[in-house]
Formats: C-alpha cells, sequence, structure tokens
C-alpha cells in the first residue's frame, strides 16, 4: 500500500466500500484558510452516483465531516481529517466474487498481492476510494484560488468516439461545465455524449471517455526537474485515478506527429512579462510551468462491470459465465471531472509550497 | 531540485553538460549481482548521440565509471556511483542564449524558477541529464533480467505520421530493435522513419515521436495502491524524460473509445495459473501487475532547436530572429529508446522490492 | 507539519486536543492479522490520563473505533483508519492563554510558525496528539509480536533523581511493569517514585523521568544505514514525542566514559549462531540489529504547567504571572511507557518490511 | 541501503573505504551561492586524520572535486556532486577480517544483512563514509552562514570522564575551539584530555567521548511537527554518524531529574521580541525553534578497534584471540566536530526550506 501522495501537501486516503467510512488527512496545508465543509460538500456532490437526472437514484450521501485542522472556521496548518461515513455497511458476503475473479476489474491482483480472499482489497480499488482524493483535493482547490487565484477546470472532451470541440479554455467554469449532467460545455456535444451513455446502458455495456482539464494563473517556475517535473507529478497524479490508461499535456500524442517548427511556442512580450504565443507545450517548459495555462488530458477506459454476459474462469480455473447485476455507471467521466481537478490542485498546491521554500 | 526517484530502490542524477561530469548514484540495489562498466556502458552506448550511420560525429565518448558500491565485481548493497565526464567542459559563454531564451526549451522556466541567468540551469535540463538514468537503469536492468528473468525491450513506434505496425511483443529483442539504427523493429517502416528523418533535418526541422516498451515476466503482484499503482509509477518516470508529452499503458487513449464488453481481458487457466485471453490492460490492472506483459508508450515532442529561423523575442521583450547553428539531432526517438528501458527497470525494481518486504 | 512517519510502514496521525477527535491512519501493514479494537484498546488505557489510583478523575474515555483496514477481523493490506472522538470538544475560549504563551509550552513557537494565534496549533502540541501514535503502534506491536515473535516492553526507569536498578530485561513483561501504577518494576524503586510524584504534586510543581525499553527477539539485520540506521530512527521516533529531551542506546552517555576494551561486545557462538557475551552496543552495531536484545532509554522533561506562580510576558512583553488552574500531569513518565512503545514498535515494523524487500 | 537524508535539502553520499571514491550529491540548495571547492576542503581538513601534532602521518589527502552544481563560482540550483578520490584503494584483501567479525563493528551486522562476506559492506561501514556528509554539511553550512547569519560551532566537551566547564555558547567560534588540537575550547581541559588520549594509545586502548554543539541565529519556527520536530531530526541526524550511542537537547537527560518550576523557560521582552531568561529547551519548544541558541550534545562510544588482545570468535564459532595492528585512532570526538556540525547544517537548512514554503 502507498496510500499518501505529496511531499509537503501530503494526502493520505483511507477506506474500504463497505467498511464503516471513508476518508482522507490533508496535511501541509498553511493556516489561516477560512473552510468549512460547505466548501469539500460542493466537490463531493459532483463525484456522487445518482447525482443526475439520469441515474436519480440516491439521496443526501456522502456527507463529509471534519474531524480536525480547523478552528473557528479556519484551518490550523495542522493535518485536515475528514470522514464520509458508508451507508452501505454490508458483512462481507461476496457471493459469486468469492470465486470468480472479475475480468479486469481488480479482483485477481489483490488476492495475489495481498494473499488473501477479500473482494478487490475488501473494496480499496473500488470507486469510493475518491471520495479521499475528492475531500482533499477540495481543500485544496479552495486555498489555490483564494490565495493564489489558481483556477482548475475539468471537463468531459470524449465518450466514446465522441469528441468535443476545444472550448474556450481562458474563461470556461465549472458552473459552465456543470451546465449538462455530462458536464460537456460543448452542448451539442453533450447531447451525443448523453445519448450514447443512455444507448449503452441500455445495451448492458459500458464505454469509456476523456476529461480534459486546464489550470489557469499557475505562476511560473513551479516543477521540480529532474524527476518532480510538473507534468510528471500530474501525470502520476492522474494515473492513480482508477480507470485512467493515459496522460498527455499540451499537444500530447499529437506532439508526436509534428514538426519543431510547428511545435514551438515563440515568445511574445505582453504586459511586461513574457508569454508564448502558442501553447503547445500545455504550460509547461522543461518541467516547470511558464504562466501559460496547463492543459492536459485524461483516458479512462470503459467500466469493467458490464450487464452483459462475459466467458471467464474461476479462482480454480473452471470455466463460468459473468453476468453483473443491479445497476452500475455504464461511463465514469462525467463524475471523474472533479476527481481529475482534485489531483491536480493536490499537485500544485505541493509544487507550490516546494517552490516558495527557495524564497529568503 | 529533486533529483531523486524511486522508494527502496532510490536513484539520484547529477551534472550540467558543460560541467566537469554527469552520473548518479543508485542505492537500494541488493548486494551479490555481478556487475562491471561493461554493463552499463552497452546501454549508455545505445543513448550516445552520433551512434548511427546518420549521426557519424563522435568516437569513443560517454565512458562510464564505477566510483563505489561493486567490489571484486559484485555488488555491495551499497550506493553505486557512477560517473561519464564530459568532454566538452567549456566555459560559461552563452552568447545569444543569454539573452534570448529559446522557444520550447528550458532557459525561460529555469531563470524565472532559480532566479538566476544560466543556460538552461546551467545545461541541466540537457539531454546529457539522461546518462545518469540510463546509467542506473542498466544496473536494475540486468538485476531485474538476471535474478528474476524480467525482459525489458523498448522499440520507435512512430516517428511523426509514419507509425510502426505491432511487432510481436512476445520474442522482440534488444538486439531486433537494434538492427535498424532508428530502432524501428519493422524493417520497411524503419525505412521510412529513416527517410524521413533525414527529409526533416535536411529542412533545418524536427519531428516528434513515440516509443513503445514491453516488459515480459514481470511477476503478479508488483504496484502499490492507492498512490504508487503500477502506471501511476511509470507514467511519472515517463513524463520525467525530457521532451515527452504523453503516456498511455495498454489500450491507452483508444480504450477510451471502446465498449467494456470489447476492452475487458476475460481469465482463463493455463500453466497451472490465471491468465488473460486478451491484454487491453496492458498488464496492470487496479495498479497491481497481473503477469501479462506491461506494455505502455510514451509521445515524444519534436526537438525545440532547429535550424528555421524563429520569430520570437530576448529576455527584455525585444524582437530577435533565432536560428540554431551546428547540428543537432532531429528527432530524438531513436536514442530515447534506452532511455525510456532504464526509466521502467528503476520502477520494476522499486516495487519489486516494496513487494517483497511484505513476505514472511 | 509533518504528520507522517515511516517508509514502508507509514503511519499519520491527526486531531487537536479540542477538536472532534484524535487518530491515525496506519498503512503498509500486511494482510492477514487477526485485528480488533480490544487490541488497540489495550494500550490506550494504558496512555489515558485518570488511570491510576493516584488520578481517578476520568472514566470509559478515549474508546477507539476501527473505520477501515480490517474486514472480519482481519487486516486487509489497506490503511487502518483510527479515531477516537474527544469528550471535551469546547469552543475555542482561550482566555489567558490567547494573550500569554506559557513558559516552555509549545504556544509562542506554533504562533510564530503558523501564523495564527490558537492555542499551541489548536491542540495538536497537546499530548492527547500521542493517541493516534499509541493506536497505530499497537497494531504494529501485535503484528510484530504474533508474526515474528517480537517482543517489546518499556518502563519507567527513573522519577527525579530516583532511578530503579537494572531489571532482568530477558524476562520483564508488560504485566509486570504494570503491577505498580508508576511502571517501575521494582517494587521498592516504585513507592519511593509513587511518593515523589505525590509531593511533587502537592507542591503544585511537576518532576522529570526517564523511560527505557527493551525490544526482545529483534531479528539480526535490520537497520538501513547510512542514514536510517536502526539507532537513528529510533531517534527520531523518540524524540517526536512531547516532552522528550534525550536518547541512547546501550551503553549510552555512559559509552562516552568507557575504554574500548571495557565497551567492546566479544562474540561467542551459542546455539548455532554467534551471540555477544555483554551487549554494551545495545542490539545495534553499524546501524544494524545483531540479534541481542535492543535496549535504549528516553529523557522527559518536568511538565511545563505547573501551579506555582511564574514570572513571564504577554505576547505584547507586558510582565504577569502565571498560575495554572485545575489539575495536571505532575509526571508524565508512567502514560509514556505505552507511547514508547508504540513508536518502537513502528520503527521495527518499518525496518522489516524494508529488509525483508531484499529476499528473493 | 537509505543513502539518502532530507526532504528539500537531500543528501545522498556513497563511497567504501576502499574503492575509487567517496562522495556526495546535495540536492535542493537554492542558486546563486558563491562556492568554491576550498569552503568544503576547510571542513574536510577539519575530519581528516593525521591532522594533529598528535597524528601527523599522511599528507594532502582527502582532496574534494565538485563534479556539478556549479558554475562560474555560483550554485546553479541543480545538484552539487562532490568527490574525494582514495588513495587507498586497494584490491580486497581481507585476511583475518574475512574469518572473524571484529567485535563491535559492523562486519558481522552487515554480512547478515547483505548476505555477503565483503568488510563491513565493503567498508560502507568506515568513518570514510563521513566525508560525504561533511563535504555535503560545508556547503550547507555556508549557505545559511552567508543567507541567514546562522553560525554552527560543535566542540568536544568531554573526553572519557573528563568534562570541560560549559563555554560562553555566545560567542564560541571554530577558531577557538580549533586552538587546541583535540577541540575543547577550554585549555585546561583540553590538556588534560590531550593527556588521556596519549594514555588510551600508548595501553593499545581506545576511549569514548561528547561532542557537543550551539547553533546560533537560527529563526524562531524552523521544525515540523509532528514527527520532524526540530530535535527528533537533529536525533536522527547525529545519530546516524558512526559510534554514536546517545543524544540529548537542551537539559537533556539532566532535564528528567529536574522540576518544572526550575526548568521552564519564562518569556521576557527583549529587542522587540519574546526571548527566554534561561534555555533548558535547547532552542526548541513544541518541536519548533524559539529563536534562542540550539544547543545539543552527542556521545561517541570508544572506537572498537583497539590493539590490546580481545577473546572473541570467527565466523564459525572457533575461539580466536584479536589485536589490531596499526595505528588506530584512540578517540575519535576530536575529528568528530565538524562532522557534528555539518549534519546540524543539512538538518537546519532541510527545516528552513521547508518553513519558508508556508510564505506566500
Amino acid at each position: 500500500m502507498s496510500s499518501s501522495f505529496g511531499t509537503l501537501l501530503k494526502t493520505t486516503t483511507f477506506g474500504e466500500s463497505h467498511g464503516r467510512a471513508v476518508g482522507a488527512v490533508l496535511d501541509g496545508l498553511p493556516a489561516g484558510l477560512a473552510l468549512d465543509e460547505a466548501d469539500i460538500q460542493a466537490q463531493l456532490d459532483r463525484r456522487r452516483p445518482g447525482q443526475s437526472v439520469l441515474t436519480t437514484e440516491r439521496g443526501e450521501t456522502d456527507q463529509v465531516r471534519l474531524l480536525s485542522g480547523v478552528e473557528n472556521g479556519r484551518t490550523l496548518g495542522t493535518p485536515i481529517a475528514m470522514r464520509v461515513e458508508n451507508r452501505d455497511q454490508r458483512p462481507a458476503d461476496y457471493g459469486e466474487m468469492d470465486t470468480v475473479p472479475r475480468p479486469s476489474h481488480a479482483d485477481y491482483t489483490y488476492r495475489v498481492k495481498y494473499g488473501i480472499a477479500a473482494r478487490s482489497g475488501g473494496g480499496r480499488a473500488s470507486a469510493r476510494e475518491t471520495i479521499g482524493r475528492v475531500a482533499a483535493g477540495a481543500v485544496a482547490d479552495k486555498w489555490l484560488l483564494e490565495t493564489f487565484g489558481i483556477e482548475i477546470v475539468a471537463w468531459v472532451d470524449a465518450v466514446g468516439d465522441i469528441t468535443a470541440p476545444v472550448p474556450e479554455i481562458g474563461t470556461l467554469s465549472r458552473r459552465r461545465v456543470d451546465a449538462h449532467p455530462v458536464r460537456c460545455p460543448d452542448d451539442a456535444t453533450a447531447g451525443a455524449m448523453s445519448d450514447l451513455i443512455t444507448a449503452v446502458r441500455t445495451a448492458r455495456d459500458s464505454v469509456g471517455g476523456i476529461v480534459a482539464c486546464v489550470c489557469r494563473n499557475v505562476p511560473a517556475g513551479l516543477g521540480e526537474p529532474i524527476f518532480d517535473k510538473f507534468e510528471a507529478l500530474l501525470a502520476h497524479a492522474m494515473l492513480s485515478i482508477p480507470a485512467t490508461k493515459g496522460f498527455e499535456v499540451g499537444a500530447g500524442f499529437n506532439a508526436a506527429r509534428m514538426r519543431g517548427s510547428a511545435h514551438n511556442d515563440p515568445f511574445i512580450f505582453r504586459n511586461g512579462v513574457l508569454e508564448t504565443t502558442t501553447n503547445h507545450s500545455g504550460g509547461i517548459q522543461g518541467g516547470i510551468s511558464n504562466g501559460a495555462p496547463v492543459v492536459f488530458r485524461v483516458a479512462f477506459k470503459p467500466p469493467a462491470t458490464i450487464g452483459l454476459p462475459q466467458q471467464t474462469v474461476d479462482y480454480r480455473g473452471r470455466p463460468v459465465t459473468l453476468e453483473a447485476r443491479g445497476r452500475h455507471d455504464p461511463c465514469v467521466v462525467p463524475r471523474a471531472v472533479p476527481i481529475v481537478e482534485a489531483m491536480a490542485a493536490l499537485v500544485i498546491g505541493d509544487l507550490l509550497l516546494r517552490q516558495h521554500g527557495r524564497r529568503r
């Protein structure tokens, strides 16, 4: 296990999906930030299952509670512990899962790794694990916004083979993103995505997608070469999110197809500082932010749990046909938006503290 | 600066391109591995500039010297320090670079970050920095191969818009990769890539590319959820390599377009263990290796240094036209192959030690 | 803040004395350990204030609750979160403390460090912070005992100028230590210590003391030179406990007065392995355990809170006379015994995992 | 192995006593410090064997060479690699040491830990390992002094049972300490210590001692509770030095004998800030510096290598009599003075960067 992330701003998450609670401890945040549970709840509500008209199942779940680190509405500089109780604290009754590893789930690998027969690490590989990240990230996000004006906005860039046009990243807001439940800021595309998700659900299948993210007003100078370059920490953070398969920054994989004369970002002088006329670099050069918006994309695979029958084998190697029962998310990217924002905030916050250490 | 990487197997690199030496300290490698300088030199020679018929400029440069950690041809379990002297130890005479930040280089960001006017961190952002990685990785690579049978082979998957067919990853060898200087194992594609690189060079431009990598015989159980998932550490490692813009594992960004019914990897029983019939997961499920080959791809941008004139501004904001003189690599991916292998070896070695810690 | 400790076995504590809860997250413990709350409660009860006949104030406080990491009575290998609610969740009403930094408390330094006017980091410098350590340590302790037979026993070695004779460290048990509330296993000395504590309390003063500790059956080979030597991590762990002023291992400060001919521990051959005839080394040579009992001592200062009037100044520099009201522990060492054991268990557990990583 | 120390200011040391070189990489030091090899050499010369009239054996050994991180006499903010070549690069010919573990040396424990028969980790447990620490510490020391006015001065406080009177710590200088080769600033005591060392040498024995250290002008606010308290990191650093057995800060073990009314440090108002009238806290309260001088002491055992015959056993358990040949240091504390200073500088530098990260 390695349940901690960050050097100076450190997040530790805990909790299984069917245990008592999930949560996080955020350590290293400077004192003095105004903070209450509503600040955190807002992002948790965006992550929560059953939030959209498409999936209106659940009520007022996932209420966060601050256990420490805040007094009289201000952070103390001490660890901020946050807890969300699980409503579904079932005793462990795995049924079929006890004997059959679900394809492309973590059942098999957790069993090999830890040597015990628990449900995917007892549910640690569940999407509920991300609650802790979102809670911690929401705190970091508020601190970055209020203290440094850093704005982080993620959105759904693709669902299956439907890709959105590039939005106006200079002004894109979370409110705009949330205008459609699928969290794609282009209305026409959002509608098509929504239709696709509905069709996939009807077919008892699932579909992947891409979340894009912009971080505005990141000061130049953040990133710690050689190994903790800005993009390296972002990639680490994003690939630690469940179901992610890829990360790219700036021009990303397209850069591999480009010529240097087209990819290079020339400098210009504007408002008293150097800026670049293009941003193929995605706001990062040599592993260090250059003041331009940091832009990146994260690929998510289709959820592994599907209703369609799957031919596989049980732990003893005997053939079985699996059919998932119940309702499952056919596409994770709308709910992944606040998770991506959270991890971005944790990376930027950590790099900011590390860079400020150099000041005399 | 963050010049160290790894938790139990830790690499620290040092050195600027125009200083006395570059190198690395590899700490945490178990004792008893047979090791001499030739083992390391082999990979350094694959990284070295001017190695191919395309660029026959330099001679027997970049000779590694072991400073510590080995006695009587065996590792001691103590830190292995390796040093490569720089032949080109010029006194700092930056000329134009002193006044003009090169577009998409690290000149500007290093200056903002460190507050000094040195050439890209005095040359720390130079490709020579990767010598230390390759040296450390070569040691880890030999240890993984000889002790655990783990085989790591990277190759050039794309140059510009030329993409190679998927090779036979079960048998692909470094020897086969090196059969063509461009390091693409498909002969026809390699020829086309070589032509493209030559054309780009003639045009005084540069071009990007993609390196792919397979790691065979990685035991199931490696990877440390939640934050140090196998793919998360790989992504961190790869995005810390200069000029990288993207990382994907298994089906990668294509997974975003797939249905779950197509993407899921069903289990079968073979040779007494569970295997998967497909490998869209890229050998990793839930952040933990499942015994299948670990497969990933890394996107590299076109080198920033080009001979074509570029319109930009100097540090004071005055317009200038930059034209790089001298010979520069028009495409980095052939030389990036051993760098990708090195970083993969460092990740796998670290995860292996961490997993073995659980054994009683 | 740095609220995490350990490399592979990592403890993160949280909580202020007057907030909602205190607790810890223990990450990295292998799966399969039988664990329930009673296992942890036992050590918490030994730490609890008001436990002895000397100080019978409080009831059944400090009940631990497992939030995660355990299923069906077994650890999952995932982070174990533990929480103890605070009964005394007063709104912040500091009164005098708001204007006067208590001498030799953390009031002043926390205010300088964090830039806010909170009660000693909002109570993070309070002895209640050690609840998280004791909870995490109790889990590690049980794992070390049941899996490896490692026994950790601490005792009160000195109170003020009363020092106990050296006990039989080969057989000393926690039960024997707890036979007297002062936790000194020598009955006569325990009585004298108890009298001294009572006298000091009556005088509205406080007194320091020393806790000693033996760790038996620690396997040879633990400790990570150069910087994470066994004794270095122990020293780090012990000096992180509130009110500690010194640490020594084996002959300790006495070794400074000895000749090598007297201090050296000669080897003998016993039961098929090398042992030493003496143990001035305290079970550690070259930073690595040698199989002999690990023995060390920790010095605690007298508690800073005393009823006697103290001449000092307020934050503005105006002279004031401070007199602490209420009941305060006149001597911390009896309650520090389980804290020292907890930190020792966390160090040994971490080193054990790190050493086992070397196994093939 | 854990050959790295520090969070933001990170030192990695390498090298065995009989290999090619020893050295260190110091990472994280801010750019812009004036630095050349002479700055480092000064402290290495104080650590060098054979430097005093008592032991005039060797010449101009241990010359440091800067390999990276400095350009035009200024640090670049990049890793500073430093190397000292070993003159005595003997091929491994252990003779008796190959079969007999020296009492209280690391021979036995290294063999158990690493599973190989090398001389104490091939000489990694040798005192030469400290060269890397002293080199890295000298750089940090210069930075702390020139940028923040922080002065670190260590001295020999005791040799055997001879203890020096407390010096005037407000003005004590390295020059004053070096006035006598034994490095005790009290002339009469220094003479007696010198006589004792000579007598012990004549008797073919060895003797322990204590090094004390003061750090002046340390700003209030350094130290990272809970686990990286100032004194905890100091204790970690000091107990990682070879041959150390104890650490105490402020009143130290004496505090255990004191009453709170005597030990507490009352505040007064002086020069516009709060200061304390006494300094039993040793400049640290609640794990955070309070602006008073940081004062601590480190106990060193007598060197294990003595000429007197020792009854012990070989690795197979057969009795042998060991008599060390050649000249050996009968007491390490005079040479340990710069080592203690180096480790103190590395701790303070790291804490300073971590605290400055909090600044906006």
